[in-house]
């Protein structure tokens, strides 16, 4: 039903925006290659016959419409903003997999019963704009639109003034609307699917996740003369918080995880006890008591590792989110897609955090995964096979139609 | 003998260059604010009568004649650059405590036998470019120039680049001349002075250094769906070698010193497990023998680390010298100063590396230090008191008079 070719051209030629020397793809949130990424698939948008608005956190909706056009639409979709070293289908994929039903759709002259829209989610990664999933949260009411555009990264620059800068500060207003339903299509990112000889995933919840950001501050000094008993070297905390990080996640194991992934050094010079760093922390866990467990454990390492040395601390949980359960009637709208088209699949839980989680705020919701290669991902050599992407593109079509004619 | 006041005065007007708001310095090497350090030195010395020299890596000679021109100049000296939040006294007091010294032999009309030269030694803190003392390395023969001129700092630029960008790639060749003496005055950066109430420390001896350049590759991966047990994690791996570097200090206290002070971690994105590490430990002991049975068990560290997390290992010992005896003829002029002032002062080991370190090849050497506030240094509050400046500066004289007339 669905032209898996088409899909996985449109797959690579984005992949060529941003395109890094490993084959995988640097496109950070609301860059100047973000804009590329946004203008491409804008343009065939356009060229697909939907209309195009942008809201004012850059969220993009192409509009198919329906045959009752007042009905509430059926929204597919996800982001085009990448890692720092992404790969060419997180997020990429449920966005095009939604042209790819529109263009389908298109082909077969059909006419749904409700309106089609795909949506672009700014900054969904998280990497350079914290948390992740802003403007999704935004849209669903979980955030302030303020709190929204000033994000700001490392280096000051806010959201809304990159927004701007690109080009993509829209006039809609963010959310407020009735969503007939929401289904967004990417890849697991995980190793369950491809160990296990499935071709969908049905997600049926996602983990709750816990970020924190954490500052300890010691003193600066030599690292020559000054005795090792007389030091409050703040990189030795953040250290032992690694290490606790990871013995936290191997506690509450198989389900947890528990990463520091970004840690800032100062001054950062070989012959100077650090005097600041500054480091996040990542928990997940799809039960919400352990998820609280493991902030227990995290507050007290940081506790008893800032009294050991005698650091100063600043701590701040920044982002929050329970576990999701996703809408009974649109996992079982992709659980009939997956028997439509003939699919092996299995249930399973989310292990990234995805706009649908969201999205499942103020509308009925659904995801359909497929696998990728040794469950790599936020890495450029994710990969997936176009087989994979054709099937989860059919049981997305399957879903959402089952959805706009109901 | 000195003009303490006008040592201060100097000691303050460099300090502008590269103020920070808390009091201290920011002059990394071969910066344009180097320059400007450099340019002022410079000015002071020709004011002063001074013939300026430049020599290929950099090195600055201000040289006042002796009564007897060809004989070997007596040399004083340190450096100009600084730690990235450095102090105001950290080789910028031996360099201007030199001048000091040759402008009150003015004022004085004094001539001394032999010839009386002002060294700024480029690149001793070994912070923008690694290792620390290239510069005066270089000169002692301890280096190849060309070593010298290609050492790079993080983003790729040479210090051969920015010496002809700045202005300072001299004409004279480096070193391969026969130096009288060489005298370096210069704050402890450490706690012992102040603590036992001594106003002169009369170097004896200088610890050892060994210095290291790690780099563990994991694989990058999501911190949400990629299980603990699954992770190859650069950054545990690191945290790790930090706490193994923090114990091999405490065991073999209290001289040594150990010390992981720069890291970098790629791609650094809160939600990717870090796929590469690269950071550096700082070894020191005034005993060759126990640095050496901490780089046994530094390499044991590192080793046991990466096997266990399934990390790849780059390791390099990129610099080593081993612990400096000073010349006792040197040694006993400081003494003499000390004794001529009527200073109270103690016998002491640096704890820093300092180009006298370096010289002590070439030259007999001695060193001359002064208390700081609390041994804070490599730190913007990095303080001591003009008392104690113009102190040394009187040793200083006395000693170099020892030599340059003996
Ligand atoms: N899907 C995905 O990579 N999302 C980024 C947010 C997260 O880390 O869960
Ligand atoms: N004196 C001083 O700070 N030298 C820098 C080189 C070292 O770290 O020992």
């Amino acid at each position: 039903a669905v032209n898996g070719s088409r899909l996985w051209q449109s797959l690579m030629d984005m992949a060529k925006i941003g395109a890094t020397e490993k084959g995988g793809v640097c496109r950070l949130a609301l860059t100047d290659l973000d804009r590329q990424g946004r203008d491409l698939f804008v343009r065939w948008c356009e060229e697909a016959g939907c209309t195009v608005t942008v809201d004012r956190i850059g969220n993009i909706f192409a509009r198919r419409p329906g045959r009752d056009d007042s009905l509430p639409p059926v929204i597919m979709g996800s982001h085009l903003d990448s890692q720092p070293t992404g790969g060419k289908y997180d997020g990429v994929y449920g966005v095009l997999a939604g042209l790819e039903v529109v263009r389908s759709l298109n082909d077969m002259g059909y006419v749904t019963e409700a309106p089609v829209e795909v949506a672009v989610w700014t900054n969904e990664e998280g990497s350079r704009f914290a948390p992740a999933m802003v403007a999704s949260g935004v849209f669903a009411g979980v955030f302030d639109l303020d709190y929204g555009l000033s994000r700001a990264d490392l280096d000051g620059r806010t959201m809304g003034e990159e927004l701007a800068r690109i080009g993509y500060a829209g006039d809609a207003p963010v959310g407020g609307r009735p969503v007939g339903a929401y289904f967004e299509a990417h890849i697991e990112q995980g190793p369950i699917l491809e160990a296990e000889g499935k071709t969908i995933g049905v997600v049926t919840d996602a983990q709750g996740q816990r970020w924190y950001e954490i500052t300890f501050t010691g003193q600066e000094a030599h690292a020559g003369p000054t005795p090792m008993t007389r030091r409050r070297d703040a990189l030795l905390g953040a250290a032992r918080v690694v290490e606790a990080v990871n013995r936290i996640g191997l506690t509450y194991g198989p389900a947890a995880c528990a990463t520091v992934g970004l840690m800032q050094i100062h001054p950062n010079s070989r012959n100077v006890i650090p005097g600041r760093v500054f480091f996040t922390v990542d928990f997940r866990h799809p039960d919400d008591a352990i998820l609280a467990a493991m902030d227990a454990e995290l507050r007290a390492a940081v506790a008893e590792t800032a009294a050991a040395i005698g650091l100063e601390t600043d701590f701040r949980q920044i982002w929050y989110y329970a576990p999701v359960k996703f809408d009974a009637a649109c996992v079982a709208a992709v659980r009939q897609g997956v028997e439509r088209t003939g699919c092996s699949s299995r249930d399973i839980v989310s292990g990234a955090g995805h706009d649908a989680c969201y999205l499942a705020r103020v509308a009925p919701t659904g995801m359909v995964f497929i696998p990728c290669i040794d469950g790599i991902s936020h890495n450029e050599i994710e990969e997936t096979t176009p087989e994979w992407a054709t099937a989860g593109c059919e049981v997305l079509l399957h879903a959402v139609l089952e959805r706009a004619n109901a």
